[in-house]
């Protein structure tokens, strides 16, 4: 079902692999991963957000030798542009998380797997490169401790919590096509315990969510987080300042600004226009967490803008989706070296050889026109 | 005429129910709830205006254990969203109010009853659950003083004062397709004093609001109002601080800032534009009002705002309205819970277990796109 | 051509006005009319800046007897709303200015009558009521001392001297449609000196400005016109509050805040958004010149917001066009009891019971959505 | 190919021009002239953001003799409007860059000739008239010197030294037309260089600019290029404040504000967004550079206004290539007397004789709509 090497080199914009995912998926799959929460102003949102923003550039500088290069919690990734933590890549593509781990390592890149893979944690660790693990906290302690366990097993670098999701927001599009997991696709990192909730399917991920999650956790349950590893804790959907600064005296290690996708609360702000607020509480503590972010992202001008708005890296969510749909493993490979070389060339335009050299001064919300 | 209760279910949205009820009601009596005045500008305007603030929600707080619980006027609510005073339901339903006000009392709501009404408001009192009266204020003070009297008699336990209508507004959309009372419906509490308008019917409204309505009140007539019963008085339809001010001096126990559904002056502000201000000119002072609004509510989120942003409780009119004609009593009654789901979703995802939860901090003008 | 007592009595808006005179006009007239210069970007915004204003009405006030009646320049009319000096009044109805002054009397208004009216000057100040007559200053300046003299002959009280128009805008859409003066019809002021020009008729205007118009008039100008009669002088066409300022010293009795119907400069400002500057910059002088302003008015909020913001009065253009076309005399009169009525309506639902109970306080910049 | 002179006549804007051109040119052709980088939001945003300010136009000032004429650099030309360097001018004419210049010198204006002429620097110097010399600093600087020591012995008087191309930014809407420069049509400037990096032709443009053009190149090597003749040189691609005071301190007689058509950094400002920051910068230097800008002018209203904001000229790009496509050297000239004649009647209306009337007092943002 995927985009011959050629079809797919032709692609030049995520628009254009969205378009092409969009041929290729069954149209609840397709609107499971493009909805947002309730009329999607968030959504759109997410994306219109960065357009406020207007690239200063400055002229004259030497930038005939880039790198995009850079570190997240001391990894060394070879762009500032990770792979974001996004469920049930089964049905985008077979081989599901497995290729999406191929192609992100591919290109030196680090991804992000989600709770909610279709393949085992421990089958995508299996594929080289560096890892982080998201984790929805259960109310079963027990179930949480031991997904814990297992990704330090498997050797994941780090703990992304997901903070946004005590309850499951409302996708319309999704519920009007009647979106289900289809048959031989599982939860694969939670397979006896989603069966419990919902054993043929059906709409199990809202079911899932608000039988097994836990809504009642709070900051004091992050220390216990902590103390289950000794992996960093990222923590990830946080929009304000003050909750950034207790996220640091939590002792996060990352935030990840972050609304979901604009999947859970429809008129939450986008993430471009919260990320300098977190950026700037933390920023002047000692021992900040770093500030990654998601939402939205469609150029490599985006990223340029993230980065010079306080952000060490950004993650890709849907970009990867529509990629690995098209493509597999070599999808999302394109797709990441699209966006690097676009915000290799927006950095060039603007006067900067590399990302520590993107600062605020370059970008400005535009006047209103 | 109403949908099954399968088709009621599926009704997700405030919009769902519009255009269900759109398919059932003879286009003058669609025309005439669903329109406002003139361009209809305040009427776009009190629903886009909520667009125009954000949610920056607050994460890791224990909301597993929600209610929406609480008091209007002392009297006990089980969610803080409210039916306003609309005219002539039984252009809508055969029952008319008497279903609006059994659907409401389902779901321990308040219901406020029109003195436009189809059913005597001794009928609609019949119904539990409390209920207050909106009041038109006639030149006839005699009739005046009756339709307080019948009110107290029957049970209500408020007077809402209308003090935007001293003419009617013109609804252009209603003029052109020519609505008037169908044969057999009345202005039940008004029979008499309607029909020496216009006893055919025809544009009765209009000619009845001219010649009967009291375009003379003034705030002196408030303290007069209120010598009429022990009944608290709730002026309805204010959009000023100052206006605000002085309704409290005058001992109005509640206001509800109201543009008459941008029914009577276009250009006029949206009602959240107006709320803020209210709500902190009364804020301060001894004994404030208590502040309610209605106007362009259609989504769970939106009342969120209304709450954040000063509001005790929320009015649905038109919502009501759709509800009404699709489902009945059933209907109002799957309204009302449609937006109290919406809103303990929105409570969950923002942090806020409790309605006094949901602070000011919470909402924010959206930055300019 | 006109329509009939009943068609008029069914148009409820200015657009029906001008939907229905568009059908009955050539198209060259209708585009003469109604465009504006250039891309007509101040075309469309004299009338959406309106929009941009709200109005937070007062509540409780007796509006039960309210009056529309002021004064301009010490003589009294019935309403706050004049006619603007607009040409050729026979492309819409064959007894073109005379026409429209009687319905201008019939309401008690006053009538600003065109130096490039298709009827003499003599014979529209022959139809009883207050008249005003607008000038353009000619190079020859024997000729205009003589439309001065006539006009001082005939009865005209006041002489509204055009000051925007040293050469004239450039109408791209009256242009395309090869707009001419129909056979027939003349400027009738000026019958000699418009022939001396272009005696076919043809694109005459523009080049009649260019060739007779004085582009090198000056304030130092202002004394002279002054000193050829005793009446009144008002400028019209002024945007800036320095130069009402200087109008004022200059000895002008009235100033016109005017774009000319956006017909000149594209690009300028709004005249409901430069009022609030000129009637500030003259509020405070001893003896201030009157201020009026026309462009855009299509509702009677408009008309309440031009008063709330400084305005002793407006004047229509276009609107009394499109009613001359479809009604002659009663169409004029329809519409400025049109406007009439829904400034009087505006009054009662904003709290005001006269125009000077307009203040400021009751219109206020829209927050932006 | 191109129009008759009644038919070029009958042409009254630059959109005009641009449909007509559009009909004419090959479909990559045109793409190539007409399209910007990435999303075009800049380049849509360099036209739109003229629209944001506002003409308060003076009155009453005496325009009846109006000059257009200025000087840049020492030379005196006849309106403050000249040709901005665009590449490939064979592909509008065949005669390309020599009708150009007919058409500038035909009302006295000044042409800046490309790198990338499809004519000799030598053949267009031929015809009369000022001219500079736009450059494209190489990686080899033997090349670039030579170019320097033509372009003196051609006689032409400035030195414009692009500088915000260290790569070639990428054109979608040219890349999805397959843009290639047809047979027979050459960088007649570099022809042995360019034949070196694609013999063929093909996407020569930014494999030529990645490969030859020098991405290293910085402030230091200004002086450098001072060095290499007399000539004055004048920077284009600077749209900051900082940048500007840097250039004017490198010793550059000129700025041009300018973001080369939209074509580079999707998402940089439009540079009558960028013009008051750089004039301001230098304003109060002693001997500051001039300052020119390019970029979205579409009418004579855009051209005063940047000339308010603190241009001495500005250069029109894309419009001279549609009028060069429609009527050749005629059409050139007509472009410049369209310009120049709505420039004209801008003046008068708003009260400005000469050019250096026009100050900023007459230009200010609009309010929001």
């Amino acid at each position: 079902m995927t985009l011959s090497i050629d079809a797919l080199a032709r692609l030049q914009t995520v628009d254009e692999f969205e378009q092409a995912a969009r041929a290729i998926l069954p149209t609840p799959s397709y609107d499971y991963y493009r909805s947002g929460a309730d009329e999607e102003r968030t959504l759109r949102r997410n994306r219109r957000a960065f357009r406020r923003y207007q690239l200063w550039y400055r002229v004259l500088v030497d930038v005939s030798q880039r790198t995009l290069a850079t570190k997240v919690l001391g990894t060394d990734v070879a762009m500032p542009i990770l792979v974001a933590p996004t469920a049930y890549h089964q049905l985008a593509h077979a081989e599901g998380e497995v290729a999406t781990a191929r192609g992100t390592a591919a290109v030196g890149s680090l991804m992000v797997v989600s709770t909610l893979a279709t393949r085992t944690l421990e089958d995508v660790a299996a594929v080289p490169g560096p890892k982080w693990f998201q984790l929805y906290v259960h109310r079963d302690r027990g179930l949480t401790r031991s997904l814990v366990d297992r990704a330090v097993a498997a050797g994941y670098r780090a703990l992304v919590v997901t903070v946004d999701t005590p309850v499951l927001g409302r996708r319309l599009a999704a519920e009007r096509s009647n979106f289900v997991l289809p048959p031989g696709l599982h939860m694969a990192n939670l397979k006896e315990a989603a069966q419990a909730v919902a054993p043929e399917g059906g709409l199990a991920l809202a079911a899932y969510v608000a039988s097994r999650h836990d809504a009642s956790l709070t900051w004091r349950d992050i220390e216990w987080l902590r103390s289950l590893s000794s992996l960093p804790v990222v923590l990830k959907g946080i929009v304000r300042g003050d909750d950034a600064r207790i996220a640091a005296e939590c002792g996060a290690a990352g935030i990840i600004v972050s609304n979901h996708g604009a999947r859970q609360l429809d008129g939450a702000p986008a993430t471009i226009e919260a990320l300098p607020e977190v950026a700037e509480a933390v920023g002047a503590m000692r021992n900040p967490p770093e500030v990654l972010m998601d939402g939205g992202i469609r150029w490599g001008t985006d990223i340029f803008k993230a980065l010079a708005l306080g952000a060490r890296a950004v993650l890709l969510g849907r970009p990867i989706l529509w990629a690995l749909t098209v493509g597999g493993e070599a999808g999302v490979q394109r797709m990441l070296e699209l966006m690097a070389g676009e915000l290799s060339r927006a950095m060039a335009l603007a006067g900067c050889a590399s990302v520590t050299a993107i600062d605020r001064g370059l970008v400005r919300p535009a006047p209103r026109e």
